[in-house]
């Protein structure tokens, strides 16, 4: 895998010819986009063509690999009961993950291709809200009777090995009231005395949550905890399903890609960039610059309020910018570097004063280096001396405030719940904008002795 | 659970007095950072009585959830026999990320303290570099001979069970060159006929990685294909260990948050916030404020050479705060997106043309839609009526301007393989800064009729 690089197009085209496994073995180290575009390239012939060769076991497997917008694309290409066929093999988190990008019309006349019982699980999927636990969940665990012994429960798992999703954990139920009792592990199992009771062998202090968590609650326990798979339970502790390993990852990476976004000043998009519309860019991008802009507008009126004072002095007027920018460019890296140490938890609200004098302390130095430059920069530029005092002070005061501001307002607004990653680098740098100007301004007709 | 909150300070005190199971299961269901804290607060002598209540393994279990750096600080207070017997109880590689954290001579004295073979596992993994492939593995894998049956295979397995970090997957390697030959789950060789030979259940077609590849590259590949561990191979293709999924999940983890601070334009802490030193803050900032200060500079001499023209008509400096704010707020939201979507291979630099287009449409759209509103504060505001057509004018042309190095730079970067993330937000907005200025004050001077 490391070093060979798998050209998609050349992959498909081996396997349209003769699908031997060293095809199928090509076709499945291709990158996923690549191969969904090199799919997406073929006719519905050649592509039911494809499904006859590799059969629908090996096509789920690629199809599983695939995002599920590709994945549900390449469906529609096929006859609906090659598509259900697909769709039965696959584990069905992912099929309904597949299903929910369909035309709604099409998806149920494919589910009503599947098996009853597949087709069931799927539905049941559907119907829990995506952000939620449960919407990332398998329903194909294995649930054991306590009273079974490590022979029977090894036997019962042979039966059901090609169905769950995992046999390394296997769930103990009460068989009378479902609920869940504790924990075995496959490795557990297998090397215990074969007449041991499971009830004996299992672990009863188990990581869960509820159908209702939150998607990355439920990511983060299992992540902290190491596990291969943690058990979502309903309201009285009946296993409805398990979350995997590879699911919880995937949701974490894609939290940490919304941050992203959002420290950008944008909402997150909800589907790829390249295949997002325009509008739906302009959607996600416009509002927030609207309020930036609104919210910037009052920095003419302060500018204004010195008209007096830059008529008088020109040269203000030159540093503008850079003195702003400076100011933006250090709550930006506050921000930012706070967004991300709450949300991985090392920071919370009770450090607030903590965070404030480390701030105020960075910012101190940062402001007499910055200072320093900027005031070279009044006296390279070689206008009126007295302005270098004036630029240089200003520097220093929109450091120093610029690091407090953006020490305090995550904390503050993760406390109010509002998504500290909203304070984005953009906020920060409008607010500290017209408070940077006021601060200029004001210095310089006390230096200079204006009015 | 998931409910209950466990007061980690209240379950260190409980395990100090009791240390039933009940306990244990209360002290590792506490979140790390708390359990660190209080742990931290103990004395040595209480921290040892700990030690004794508790066990080697109980105690090993607790330290590998903490930070290493926490891990590090907590052995230090223990008799050096102790740390010892806590690292051998570890997996080496979470132990060779503690050692990494103590005093040179701390480490080298627990080291001898510490049993041969679990000391030169943690050698071994000391001496790869942190950010390969090699540096995240562990060796404590199994390796079996493709002539065992099943039967014997697993026998083998229960033998080492306690020791392996993962029965789950076991490694068939040549007994003569130790190459690796193939993969063998665990499911599979228990729900196999006993008398089967493993070199005909295993799973040839292996995804795996060089040792100095880098931990990114194997940790996507481990996340890509939903593995539960992958094995790490040297130049002759001999196993050396293997990552686990967990490990995988913490570097895509850490290499997204890594993400988030570049964008804020910082370097990434090598700690966790709080423990950083103000003067390790000061460091990752100051240089990038610096280049960025500098780079800014020039907007003063845009400004300048158009002393006039400002001297002549005062308003126009009201607005420059505002345009030049919008073009880098547009710059910012630009560059986020693409940086997250070529991080998760979204695009590429063969994008290129169709990424500029969309974001020239996007950048033509909501540059009316600002310009309008910029052309609406001129009037609120009572200036000059001319002034509003420049303003407005100069919005739309900076928006677009910005949409489109923002949309071009980030690919070129990439394909010129720096981080694009270095492009950060305060980078394009300093761009965009000057570049602004200067259309403002030319569009001024045409409509205007100044020279």
């Amino acid at each position: 895998m490391e070093t060979e690089v798998v050209d998609a197009r050349e992959a498909v085209r081996a396997a349209l010819r003769g699908a031997s496994s060293a095809d199928l073995a090509a076709l499945r180290a291709a990158p996923s986009r690549e191969l969904a575009e090199a799919l997406d390239e073929l006719s519905p012939l050649e592509l039911g063509s494809l499904f006859l060769r590799l059969g629908d076991e090996a096509l789920a497997d690629l199809v599983a690999e695939l995002d599920p917008f590709d994945a549900a694309r390449l469906l529609n290409k096929l006859s609906r009961a090659q598509a259900a066929d697909v769709l039965e093999e696959m584990d069905p988190d992912d099929a309904a993950d597949v299903v929910e990008e369909l035309h709604p019309q099409t998806a149920e006349a494919i589910l009503v291709e599947m098996e009853g019982d597949e087709a069931s699980d799927v539905r049941d999927l559907l119907s829990y809200p995506p952000e939620s636990a449960a919407g990332i969940m398998t329903p194909d665990f294995v649930a054991l009777s306590p009273s079974l012994t490590a022979d029977e429960a090894l036997a019962r798992l042979r039966q059901v090995a090609e169905e769950a999703e995992t046999v390394y954990y296997a769930y103990v139920t009460d068989p009378i009231t479902h609920r869940l009792l504790g924990v075995l592990s496959l490795h557990k199992l297998v090397f215990s005395r074969p007449s041991t009771q499971i009830g004996d062998l299992m672990v009863t202090d188990i990581a869960k949550v509820r159908a209702d968590a939150d998607q990355e609650t439920a990511a983060r326990l299992l992540d902290q905890r190491n596990l291969i798979a943690l058990p979502v339970v309903d309201e009285d502790d009946r296993v409805l399903g398990i979350i995997t390993a590879d699911d919880a990852a995937d949701v974490l990476l894609a939290e940490a890609g919304e941050d992203i976004e959002r420290l950008g000043g944008s909402q997150p998009l909800e589907e790829p960039y390249l295949r997002a519309s325009v509008l739906h860019l302009v959607r996600k991008r416009l509002p927030w610059l609207m309020v930036l802009l609104v919210g910037s507008a009052y920095t003419a009126s302060v500018i204004s309020h010195f008209e007096d004072t830059l008529a008088q002095v020109i040269a203000l007027g030159f540093f503008i910018p850079m003195l702003i920018g400076t100011g933006g460019n250090v709550g930006s890296q506050t921000v930012t570097t706070l967004v991300r140490a709450m949300g991985v938890g090392e920071v919370k609200f009770g450090d607030l004063f903590r965070v404030l004098r480390r701030e105020l302390m960075v910012g101190t130095i940062i402001g007499v280096a910055l200072a320093g430059v900027t005031f070279l920069r009044t006296w390279i530029m070689g206008v009126s001396w007295e302005i270098g005092p004036v630029v240089g002070l200003s520097a220093f005061l929109i450091v120093v405030w610029a690091a407090a501001v953006s020490a305090v307002l995550p904390l503050i607004l993760h406390r109010l719940r509002v998504d500290p990653a909203v304070v984005s680098a953009p906020f920060i740098t409008t607010l500290v904008d017209g408070t940077g100007l006021f601060m200029y301004f004001t210095v310089a007709q006390m230096l200079l002795g204006l009015v």
